[in-house]
This record gives structure tokens, sequence and C-alpha cells, in this order.
């Protein structure tokens, strides 16, 4: 099947959903992960404000996901996903801008793949996860790094990585690709930052969902943070930062002047 | 003002949420935390099914808020609130049963006072603190003990204390309390195994509610899970554990046999 691109939107005082084409967003109703219906409406992309895609129920991010980062950092292999949680209010749509907290912290992107689940998971075997994944979207996973190791006793991972705007994903969930050829490229100020393939994850799309549903389940709209590889760095008020999937598109947000 | 206790309950096909009055629930419509609209109905407590009372975006679990706890296990004082968010899949209702996971572990009780946000909170000033606050409930922080450190190069809070089931709190909301005239009892089959006064806490609900909205906007219905104290100990299958704050109510859950 050919991929499709799904958006969200808000035109005037309502919000919609629907798959984008070309410079068209064909409107549907309903649920977008279960028989969506065709209004036979069609907006013009350049006449809506695109919203983050979905409305995850939790956003789960992974840490230490990529063996060439791994190895950069002289980490142990883990044995499982060690990960964490955004909090919602860090969720931020395509092209808003991320907000620097009231702290002095430096203030990191990570560009990442992030799977889309599309249908309940729970306790599912590693040979039928890829049923639960509607599709992928693109995720900057926004840290304030100094905040992390700030407390000898507790590593503030929650704290970190959940300040309000720092959870910036879209701009679209494209369905039918293959997670395994993706490359996530990261810019920053029109300069490649981060260009690294999907394929070098210590555990990929299947493992990932078969593995956390035996842990939580997991819900339509719910995201899974595949990582991030090496090239993260830190975001000078002002800068764009644009994290680019091919197959996909470009996620695009500006740090607060 | 005199506390009100209030619940949110399903009754056939359909959920509502009111205020307690003895065995009765008098129900109300609209915003729990805006200005509700009484129904002039009311319901036996007897003949619905209680839900957790309230619906939250997040739920934040605070980590060594407890002064004797923390001298008991020889911490350092922390110098900011440290803590993690529970999945919402953790979320239970009072009354329903905590399930086992799949995995070799301890499973531990932690009887907590729960902080239940009422009015939007960003960058809110300790002294304004308590006008975003709109009551207080009950929450047992279940934990798989033995996943807290199963790798060594990252603590795994949000999955030790993020399994379906692992987070059960209610039965009611209780308003116009004194939180620092609270004490937490937690009761397992019957033997008290926890007994500690609210006001033992290093960081208090004016602190963590101030604190807290500087790193993340807080919504109504959010919840801040205080901390526990000492005699936190692990449940066997098919005990029966309770957390009774006097002023509040009792939440009861039973683990799986």
């Amino acid at each position: 099947m050919a991929a499709q691109h799904w958006v969200r939107f808000a035109e005037a005082d309502r919000t919609g959903f629907g798959r984008l084409e070309g410079g068209l967003i064909r409107v549907f109703r309903g649920d977008m992960f279960d028989h969506p219906v065709d209004t036979s409406r069609v907006v013009a992309r350049a006449a809506v404000r695109l919203l983050a895609p979905v409305q995850p129920g939790k956003v789960i991010a992974l840490w230490n996901n990529f063996h060439q980062l791994r190895e950069r950092l002289g980490l142990a292999v883990p044995e499982e996903p060690l990960y964490l949680i955004k909090s919602p209010n860090s969720y931020l749509a395509p092209g808003e801008t991320i907000r620097c907290p009231r702290i002095e912290t430096k203030v990191v992107f990570e560009g990442e793949l992030a799977i889309v689940i599309g249908r309940t998971a729970k306790h599912v075997p590693r040979e039928e996860a890829m049923r639960h994944v509607f599709g992928y979207t693109i995720a900057n996973d926004v840290t304030a790094a100094d905040i992390l190791n700030k407390d000898a006793s507790f590593t503030q991972w929650v704290r970190a990585k959940g300040y309000d705007t720092f959870c910036p994903f879209g701009p679209a969930v494209a369905t039918g690709l293959d997670a395994s050829k993706l490359r996530v490229k990261t810019r920053l100020d029109g300069v490649v930052r981060q260009d690294y393939p999907a394929s070098d994850m210590r555990f990929g799309v299947e493992e990932l969902v078969s593995r956390i549903s035996f842990d939580m389940t997991l819900d339509p709209g719910d995201l899974i943070l595949c990582g991030t590889s090496v090239g993260v760095g830190s975001m000078k008020p002002g800068s764009l930062v644009e994290v680019e999937i091919e197959g996909i598109g470009t996620l695009a947000n500006r740090i607060e002047p």
C-alpha cells in the first residue's frame, strides 16, 4: 500500500483531520485509526493550521536505543528497553515555538522517529506487533540538559524532558513505510547536525511495541519515541530546528528568541 | 467551609459525578472544578460503582519527600521536588484489583496523600498556590520494586511504577481540609503498616504546586502524589491494601490472587 499522510488541523473555531494530497487535505471524520470516513470535503493545507497529528494518552521516550550513540558514550548494551514518559504539557504542534524554562539550562534537540499506535496493545508477541502500529511520525525530544543530573540521588528524566513545549511532533503520521529504511536528519539553522539510520536501533519497532506492551497497555494514539543517535546539541534562543525523515516530512520548530 | 466529598460513578451505561451525602450521592453536571450544577437527583451510593474520582491528564509522583523515611534510608535532603510520572494505564478505581505484572518481582504498596488540581497552574508563586488546589484524595503508588534498579545505568522509575493498575486513587476528593493535619494510614490485610503525618513533608502542598508549576503547567484534574513515608512493604497475591486518611476516606484494593 502506498504511504498515506494523516494530519490534524484547526480552521476557524473547529478542528479536523484528514489525508494530505499534495497541497490539499482530504477531510475525514470518525476515528483516524479505525475506518475513518471520507467526507469528500477538501481544504487547502495553506488555509489551515496544522496541529500535532494525534492526541496521545502517553508518549514513551527511549533512552540509549542507538548503537552508534551508545558506543560514542561508552554505555552498556541495554538488556531491555529503557524509557521514561514525556508529560502531556510538553506536546507541541509543528511550527509552534519551543519555550525556554525559567532556569539557567542548556536546551538540547534530539531528532527521533516516533511509532504511532493504532490498536490497543497488551501482552503482544513480537510477531504480532506490527498489527498494532498505525504509522510513524517525527519528534523532537527536547531536553533541559543541566537538569538531568542536578540532583546526585535521582536522575530527573521526567522533569528535564517534561517542560511545556518540550515534545514537538508531526507534521504528519505516515502509514505504509518500512521503518528500517528510514533516516533521521536534524538541521539546526540549516546545518545538518544529525543524520542517522533507524536501522541502527538496539530494539527495533516490533521489539519495542511487543516488550513495552508487557509493561503497560498501549492505546491508539500513544507514541513511542525510538530514542536518538549522535549529533545532539544545544539550541540558542531564536534557533530553527528541523527534523526530517524522508517519507514522513519535516518537523520544524523555532526556539523562542 | 465544611469538607465536601466529590466522587465519580458508573450506573448502567452512563457515568456521572456528585457529592457524597451519607449513603447518597447528590448528582451534579458540568465541570466538577468550575461551578458544577446541582441536578437535584440523588442516587444511593450502594447502587452505583465508584470510579476513580477524577480523570487526570497527568499524575506526578514525588520521591524522597518525607523526613522520617529519608532519615531511615540515609538519603540527602532534596533541594527541589524530585518526581516522575505515573502512566495513564496505571490509573485504577477504588475497589478494583491490582494486577501483577508478568515478571518475577516484589510488588509494594505506598500509601500517599494526593493533591487534586482544580485550576490551571503555570508559574504560580507559593502564596497563590492554594487557589489552584481543588482538594485531596488518597493514592497507592504501587511499585515493582525489583525493576527499579535492574539496569545499572538507568533507574527505571517510570516503568516500575507504570504497570497497568499500579495507581489506584480515590474513593473521593475532599475539599476544605487542612493538609498539615492529615495522617496517612495503610493497612495490609487489616494490620497497620503505615501511619504517618502529612506535616512531615520536605515540600508541603503549597511548595509542591508552586515549584512544579514552574516546570510544567498543571491542569484541572491533575494529581500530585506527595510521596510516602516509613512502613512500605510488599503485597502477597490476594492481599487487601487499605489506605485511610481521616477526612477523605479509605481507598481499598486487593491484589490479584
